[in-house]
Order: structure tokens, then C-alpha cells, then sequence
């Protein structure tokens, strides 16, 4: 029993008295022994119940679920009005061929100058090949992909053979490489490519079907349970424009947690620092594209899984719109928070496969209403315009709510340069009612989760799962359907909240992490982990572009003191990814 | 535990190897002292949840819903493809003003002939006066709004003082009423009356708002703690119209029943026969439309709560479909299921208020994308054609699980009738999975309602509750979020077969309800009862058009061999109301 409260209705919250609270965790870091211990202990008739009882009592899921009345009907999936068009655009179309889409998409970027990567570079320090450098190096024949394949596979297979296992692909088959290597060769010594991704070397998160592999999610037993037959969308689109795929990326078990550590496979290191995690939950997409091994990654991200790694390994990443992309085969394929989306090391690679990838399913169209998919023009000087008459929302005491200064100064001075050069606006805003986005977004994605898991967990494959899996499966299997309904009702008002945030700006500016990368514990690596503290952290930024489906990307913007890499968070309006990719790319030239 | 199951994606169902399953309900009635020991078993910790998981799984609750893989998304709410327009209908301005809907309305309707209305019949037994009867006879100067006042707020005074109580509306105020009779007969004392609406007298269910009556929903507390200050938008646009309001009608409590039992106020009594329920949960609504008293009322329909008491008290239903009429200023402002909907004592009046009600919410439109609202054109030729090409669905073994062959047999002779007189096609159907949609409905409908009534249960008010009432919160707090969400599963899947069958039939026909009016048993009265059986008859072949927001009719066919009225319901695709009014319409012809 609890006393009832009462929200006014979104729309008469007063702006002016919301204060920012820092959320404040309290709750044990555990690891080996005692972790297990208490999952155990979770686990266990009545005791269990009880201990989660008091955790979502401490953290006022009860009381803002069960004893508040919500004035807003409950939004189940985003609802958007229909968006004004972004300017300087090209509009994409969704139904056509991938191949056509990418290279509208090329005609879209500034003009490429062999000149500037071939010659001078090659004295430069450490630097990413571009989609476009591979593209330029098979067509002059310098390099032939079956050359690149084989470079590829003997790295692998030595981060294979490290002990302890530190897995950048979970599922790899050196044989099955070269055989579309030799393909991708052969078309460009026929002197027909079929795209600029042609002979290209991508890497697929776990939980994204790529046939023949098995999709495992992380864990040890979902392909014995899950009959998969054929890509996934994504990457049969990705296919179809010669794209040559290594194989399975390692994630965090199911994608639930947000360091990347893996008990079952190993754990996944960061390319900058071994001691330290990558983040999660697409941790093998972002090492693998960090460490300069695949040009790009597709992952999956419904809680910040594509833009905490990127940001912790220094790559970019997009999480586009709900529904933008299409999720069918993936292991969520019917969640309200999950999207796919590339990983890269630079923006026109993102935007490369983003064009690739993009089309909503055509299911999703009657109650989404998707606008038009549009790239930015970047090869017109029309652009300089569009960028500088951009707004960015910042919300100071949220942007500062950072482990170390280090982050938000990086992120402030990347700013203060993006003002001063492209004439960018930079307007203070306020989002209210933070804890209620969290809540909404624990109670979405921890629900749909359960629900997709039940019936092999009743099968008894619950005993199977990794121990911070089993922590999030007992929590969420506690959720009732009206707290599941309740979060719905404050989904809407956020996304009232920022829907009235983006008649004001144009896209919303965080640091993608609150920290730069962890490192991992000694007695973490054979059970796992739980740390709230620095989830909190990781996910302080990213969850409102999951609850209310906007795009967001993650571009490295500075290293913190110990040499870290330090992400830049992009949020912008519901479809508006041209928008970001314009602005990423303009946050990304002093970094040539 | 439990094993798992794997369902077929829907579109690979069997539809030859479907057999059609009698549902088995195994549970006690209770009423009086041993119902109130259930109750209080039911409410004490560890032992009503025993009762209730025992419940949820001898009802394969569990089975279907967390062991079972069900391949589709979830559809929190109908998703609709747009749709063809219908034939022979006019369109219209949902935006526009209510009293211009409701004059092209009146333009739709066969010419009104006064000689048949007010000469032969007087010799005629009972018979309804028609809306458009008041307006002629208003029109005419044979009576005033005035003088209909003072003869329905006697009638209403006497059945108040019945002891036991009946009532036929539980919030009545004579003042008010004359005040508004006194209004509208000055305007036609000054010759210009509103609408046709205008001095007709309609009742609205007590979970809709009409100011200044305070809205219990049937409860004794509801309107201490929901704040109301206006009309709901329905109701406001009948005010509009110049209509009278009597005051709120009597309801099972919350609408959480079928047969209108309430022991807060009394039950109210069948017109037919007073010994018997009027079904619910619109049983004040029903009531006293059936009795005479009211032209109209309108009522909510969640589980078929305008459809079931229609049937039972012999007068016509409209389910409108979801989203048509905006819900808002109800008690159920934000559920999936329950919609507004018009009851009066023939279609052409239905028809005029369903004019004056309809219009979507624009919040709704961005995630419904409604088709626009159409009227039958009922006053040309051309409806005969429109007429003769429906195709009429019936699921033989469906329509014939009735208590008595007296209901499937009234409803088949007018089929045959419709068949003969006016050409329309009969096709046998079958409908899979209707356990499936039984349980979705029951999650989706029990988890919403506790979501808006948790706040005020958790503050100590649920004991303020009916017995029924404590039974269904016992249950429905019992479901878990991936309950709901495995529903809505079920929900895409059922929308998957019906839209199927609409492909090849217009209407689906059943009879409205499986059983005529029931006895009050006469321990009921004073603490309610459960009687599932009953239930189940009641509610069988409503409620895919609430999981699935479809438009339906319930239309008087007849009576059985104790002379209590039966109904015959007409189900349609989405927004086809015009197609269901045209053929309630010929329906009903032989009756006059």
C-alpha cells in the first residue's frame, strides 16, 4: 500500500522548478563467489521475490508505477506527428535496390582524393581506412580483398588463441571469408563491382542472423532453441551490394548489460587499453571496427548498445530511428526500444552502410508513418547553411553529471570549436522528469525481453544464462502488466517533453558515457559481474533516444588523460538522421 | 515450468484442420455469504495467489502465454491497412459541427412519413417513439420538450423509491433536466431548434462525464478521487445538438460485468421481464431505452458492454470502431479495447447519434489512421444494389453454441430472410485460435483497467470495492507485463485471421449473445455473485470486435419461448459503420 500521487499533465510540468538529480544507485559492486551467491539467493522461493521487492521499492519504480496517476494514455510505440523535411537533403527511397541507395549515397560525399590518403598518410601515425580508401585500392588494383581476407583471418585467429579468450568474433569460419573474398576478387578483376561495399569486410553482432552462423546472442544454447534459415534484412541488404562478412561479433549475453563482459565466450577487450572493458552490449562490433579490422559493424542497440562501445573504443555509431531499419531477424525482432544500426570509424562509413541497411518493414508502416529516409548532401557547398543554421539543446547539469571533467570538457570544447567555425547555435534547454525516462525504459525493454525468453526459460534454459542474466531475469519477471502499462503512459510524456524540446533545437548534445572505459575486475571474467554504479554511468545519456525511438550517434570527439577515447552524443528529431550524419561530419573534420 | 510450445506463424494455420471448441468453464457460482469467504480467501497473502496461479493455469493462462513461442510482434492497439471505401455512402466531416453531421443524417434516412407514425399506430401496441417522432411532434406543437420532461421525471422518481432499489439511473436530477426541457422548448417556441437532436432526451452511462453529475462508474467513491469539470467530448457534442440529458445511468460496477448486478445502488431490471438481468455492463443505459423512457443513450463497450444489454432488453447496440469516437472524459480514457457507443430502439436512431458522436481524437490519428466516417445513403435506390452484394459470414458451429437452439434459430431465420428479401450471400467461415482471443482480451482489458486503478487500489480504496469487483482485481493484478505483451502477440495474430475472413465476407453474423436475459438469483442482490457460465454465454461472441476494435451491431430479432428478447450481432471490417447500419436497417424492416 502506498499514498497516491498525481502528475499534473505533461504539458503544465513548469519548466522553470525542475532541478536535476544526480541518480543515485545504492547497491553492492559484486563479483566471482558472492555474485553467484546472491543470484542464488535471488533466486530462492520468497527470499528472492523479497529482495527484489525491496530493490524496486528502494528505487521508486512502485511508487512512480503503482501509485502515481499518469494523466497521458500510454504510448506502447513511438508516435510521431509528421516531421518537417531537413534541408539540404537527398530523400532516399526505402524500397528500392541497396546498391542504388549507397551510391546515391557516395554522390553525397565530398569528392575523394586518393592523393590525400595514399601519399602523405603514409608517413602520418596510425590512421582508419575509409570504405572508400578499400574501394580505391581494389579498383587500382593495388590490393585485392582475397589479399585483405587473409591479413583479417590470421589476426583473428590469433585473438582467438589468447588465453584467457578475448573474442572479437564468436562465431568465424576462415574458409567461408575467402570464399567471398574470392568472389568480391573476381568481380573487380571482371571489372564489375557491384558497389562501393563491394568486397568491403563487416563484422555482425551475435544477435543479428547471418547465415550460415548460428545466432547465439552471447549465450551459450539460443541457436539450439531458435531455427534461423536466412540473413537477417540488414545483412541480406548488406549482401546484396558485395559486402564480404567475417562472421559473428562477441556482446554482452542477450545484449543485457552494458560492459561487453562475457563469461561464455570470453570478454571482449578494448583496442585501447586491454585492461579495460569495450562497453557494451555490441562489444565485438566496436572492437573489431576500433582495432582497424572490419570497416564497419552492424549492431543492435536498445539501451545504448551501439553507442556506449563505440564511444569507449573511439569509433562511431549510429542508432537510428525506431523502424527506420528494419529488425527482422534479430533476436528482437518485435521489441518497442531496439534498433539495428552501423558501426564505423568514420561517418561516411556509417553513412555508407546506413544507406545500405535503411527501409523500414513495410508491417511497421501503418502505425509509424515513417518520413521519407534522406541522406545529407555533403558534397555541395550548400551544406555550410544547413550546419550553420543548426541548434543544439544542451542541458548543462545533465551534461556535467560526468565521472570525470575530462568527458564533458572534451564534449564542451568540441562544441565551442563547432560554434565558432560552422556558426552553430547553442541554446540551454531543460528535460524534465529523468528518473521516470529510466524507470520507462527498465520496465520497456525488461518486459519485452522476458516475454520473448519465456517460454525457454519455463523450459528450464534459465539455469543456462550467465549470472548478471539471471539477476535482470528474476527483476524483470517481477514487472506486473499495469507497471509495464504505467511506463507507457510516462513514455508519452517524455516524449511530449522532448517533442517540445525540438520545436526549440535542432538536435540535443551529451556526452555519449559518463565515463570512459572501465576496466575489468580480476574476479569479473568467469562469472560476470553486477556494478550498478557503472552502468549508471554508461547509460546516463543514451536511454531516451531507446524509449522514444530517436536517432542518436555516438562520434569520438578526444582522449580523457589516461589516453581513453571520449564520445560526443548527437540527438536529434524522429527521422532525422541526415541531420546527425551532417553534423557528425562537421564535428569530425579536426580530427583529419 | 512448463514445456514449451511453438506456434505456426498465422498466415500458415491450417484453417481445414480448425475445430471449433465449446468453452469449458469449471468454477462455483457463488452469491451471498460463501462469495464474500471466497473474496476474503482470495485477498490473503500466499493463499489467494495459490487460488489464483491454480486458476490462471487450469485456463491455460500460463500455457498459452509464457510457454508459448508466438512468432508475431506484439499490436498494443489495431493496426489497420487502409481501407476501401464502402458503397453507397456519404462522407463525412469529422471535424465539422455535430449538428451538421446529424442533418446530413437526417438526409441519409428514408423520408419520414408522419401518417404511418401517427395515425394507424395509435391503435397499434406498444411502440417506440422514433427521434424523428419527437421532432415532429415538437415541430408540430402537439407537445413540448417541456411537458416529455415532467412525464420521464415521474416515471424516473417511481423507480427510484421501488424497494429493493432498481434504478434506472444513479445520478437524477429533475431541476436540471427541467431547466434543460424548458431551454429547448423555448427554441422551438422560437422556432429555431438546433438539430433534430434538439429536445430529445438521452441517458449517458455513469463512466461518462456529464457535467455537473459526478462520475462513479458504479462505484460509491470513484468521484472523490477523479476531479471532472466538463463534459466528456461525446457528450459535449450531443449538447451541442440541443439534446436533454436525464443523468447518469446505472452500470455493473467499473463496467467490470456482464449482467448489470450492482449492489451499491440496486440492480436495474429487464423491461421484459423484471425478474431478470438487463445485462451489462450498460445496464441503466439499456434499461431505459428498452422501457420507453429515453430516445437514446450512450453507453461504453469494452467486452461487450453495449452489445450484451442491448440484446437482452431487445433494443439496438453500436460497438463503434476503436478509435471512431473519442473516448475522452470517460473512466476509460486510455484503454485498447473500450469505445463509446450509441443504444436506442432502432437504427435509424442509433444512426443519428452515432452522427452527432463520431470524430476521431486527433492525438489518435497519428497511430490509427482512421478511414473518414460514412453514412448509409438510406434515402436513394441505390442502397438496394450496396445492399444485395454483401456477404454475410457465418461459423456454423460458433453461431449455433448457444444455451438454446431458440437464439441461433431466431438469428438464422432473419439471415435466411436477409438472404431472400434483399439478395445477400451467405458464407460459411471459420474462425482459429478463439481461446487465444478469449485470453488476449481478458489480459489486455484486466491489465488496463488495474494500471488506472492502481494509484487508488494501492491508497486503500479497493475494499471500497464490490465483490465482483475484488475478485476481478485479484486476477488481473496477478498478470505479469510479459503477460500483457504475449496478448498483444495474440492480438496481431487474431487480427491476421479476421482480416483474412473480411476478404472474403463483408459481415461476420452471430447471434449477439449466447443465452436470453438471466434470473437474478436471490441471494445476488445485496453482495453480487460469480457465475462464469453465465458469463461465458454472454460474453461469447463479443469480444473479437473489442481485441480487434472492430465496428458491431447488436439488432433485435426476436424473442425466445419465455418472450424475452434475442439479438442478432453484425461484426465489419474497420471504420465500416455505414456498411453495418445499412444492413441493421434491413434487419429490421420486418418489424414494423
Amino acid at each position: 500500500m502506498g499514498k497516491k500521487r498525481v502528475m499534473v499533465p505533461a504539458e503544465d510540468v513548469d519548466l522553470s522548478a525542475v532541478k536535476y538529480h544526480h541518480e543515485a544507485i545504492q547497491a553492492p559492486h559484486l563479483t566471482g563467489l558472492k555474485f553467484k551467491l546472491f543470484v542464488k539467493l535471488l533466486e530462492t522461493p520468497l527470499v528472492g521475490p523479497l529482495i527484489i521487492s525491496r530493490l524496486k521499492k528502494d528505487n521508486k519504480i512502485v511508487e512512480l508505477l503503482q501509485n502515481t496517476v499518469i494523466p497521458e494514455a500510454p504510448m506502447y510505440k513511438p508516435e510521431y506527428p509528421p516531421q518537417e523535411p531537413e534541408p539540404g537533403v537527398v530523400v532516399v527511397d526505402e524500397d528500392g535496390k541497396p546498391e542504388d541507395r549507397v551510391e546515391l549515397a557516395v554522390n553525397c560525399l565530398p569528392p575523394y582524393n586518393p592523393a590525400s590518403c595514399w601519399n602523405e598518410d603514409l608517413a602520418s601515425p596510425f590512421r582508419y581506412w575509409k570504405i572508400r580508401d578499400y574501394a580505391h585500392a581494389y579498383r587500382s588494383q593495388f590490393v585485392t580483398p582475397s589479399m585483405v581476407a587473409e591479413k583479417i583471418i590470421s589476426v583473428i585467429e590469433e585473438f582467438n588463441k589468447k588465453d584467457p579468450p578475448t573474442p572479437l568474433l564468436i562465431s568465424f569460419d576462415a574458409e567461408e571469408v575467402r570464399k567471398q573474398a574470392a568472389a568480391s576478387t573476381k568481380r573487380f578483376e571482371e571489372g564489375s563491382p557491384i558497389s562501393i561495399l563491394d568486397g568491403i569486410f563487416i563484422a555482425i553482432k551475435d544477435d543479428i542472423d547471418l547465415y550460415p552462423h548460428p545466432s547465439k546472442g552471447g549465450t551459450t544454447w539460443m541457436h539450439e532453441v531458435r531455427p534461423m534459415k536466412e540473413d537477417a534484412v540488414s545483412v541480406s541488404r548488406l549482401r546484396c551490394c558485395g559486402v564480404i562478412f567475417v562472421g559473428k561479433a562477441n556482446m554482452h549475453e542477450f545484449g543485457m548489460g552494458t560492459t561487453g563482459n562475457n563469461p561464455n565466450y570470453g570478454t571482449t577487450r578494448n583496442p585501447h587499453a586491454l585492461d579495460r572493458y569495450t562497453g557494451g552490449s555490441s562489444s565485438g562490433p566496436a572492437a573489431i571496427v576500433a582495432s582497424g579490422l572490419c570497416s564497419a559493424a552492424l549492431g543492435t542497440d536498445g539501451g545504448g548498445s551501439i553507442r556506449i562501445p563505440s564511444s569507449l573504443c573511439g569509433v562511431v555509431g549510429l542508432k537510428t530511428t525506431y523502424g527506420r531499419t528494419n529488425i527482422r531477424g534479430s533476436l528482437y525482432d518485435y521489441g518497442t526500444v531496439a534498433v539495428i544500426g552501423p558501426i564505423a570509424s568514420s561517418v561516411e562509413d556509417v553513412m555508407l552502410v546506413y544507406a545500405a541497411i535503411l527501409g523500414s518493414n513495410p508491417a511497421d508502416r501503418i502505425s509509424l508513418n515513417p518520413s521519407p529516409p534522406c541522406l545529407p548532401n555533403l558534397s555541395s557547398c550548400d551544406g555550410a547553411d544547413a550546419l550553420g543554421s543548426l541548434r543544439l539543446g544542451k542541458y548543462t547539469a545533465w551534461f556535467n553529471d560526468v565521472q570525470s571533467t575530462d568527458v564533458s570538457d572534451t564534449c564542451e570544447d568540441m562544441l565551442n570549436l563547432l560554434s565558432k567555425t560552422h556558426g552553430c547555435e547553442m541554446v540551454e534547454i531543460v528535460i524534465p522528469e529523468m528518473q521516470e525516462m529510466r524507470t520507462s525504459h527498465l520496465l520497456s525493454i525488461g518486459s519485452e525481453f522476458i516475454q520473448s525468453l519465456n517460454p525457454d526459460i519455463e523450459d528450464g534454459k534459465g539455469v543456462r544464462l550467465n549470472y548478471d542474466s539471471r539477476t535482470s531475469v528474476a527483476l524483470f519477471r517481477s514487472f506486473n502488466a499495469s507497471d509495464y502499462i504505467a511506463a507507457q503512459c510516462l513514455r508519452r510524456r517524455l516524449m511530449y517533453h522532448h517533442m517540445e524540446i525540438f520545436k526549440k533545437v535542432d538536435v540535443i548534445v551529451t556526452p555519449t558515457t559518463g565515463m570512459t572505459a572501465p576496466k575489468i575486475p580480476s574476479g569479473a571474467l568467469s562469472y560476470g559481474e553486477t556494478n550498478l554504479q557503472v552502468t549508471g554511468y554508461l547509460m546516463r545519456f543514451v536511454v531516451a533516444a531507446n524509449l522514444l525511438g530517436f536517432p542518436a550517434i555516438s562520434i569520438p570527439v578526444g582522449y580523457d588523460k589516461q589516453g581513453l577515447p571520449i564520445g560526443l552524443q548527437l540527438i536529434s528529431r524522429p527521422w532525422g538522421e541526415a541531420t546527425l550524419l551532417r553534423l557528425a561530419s562537421a564535428v569530425e573534420i579536426p580530427h583529419d
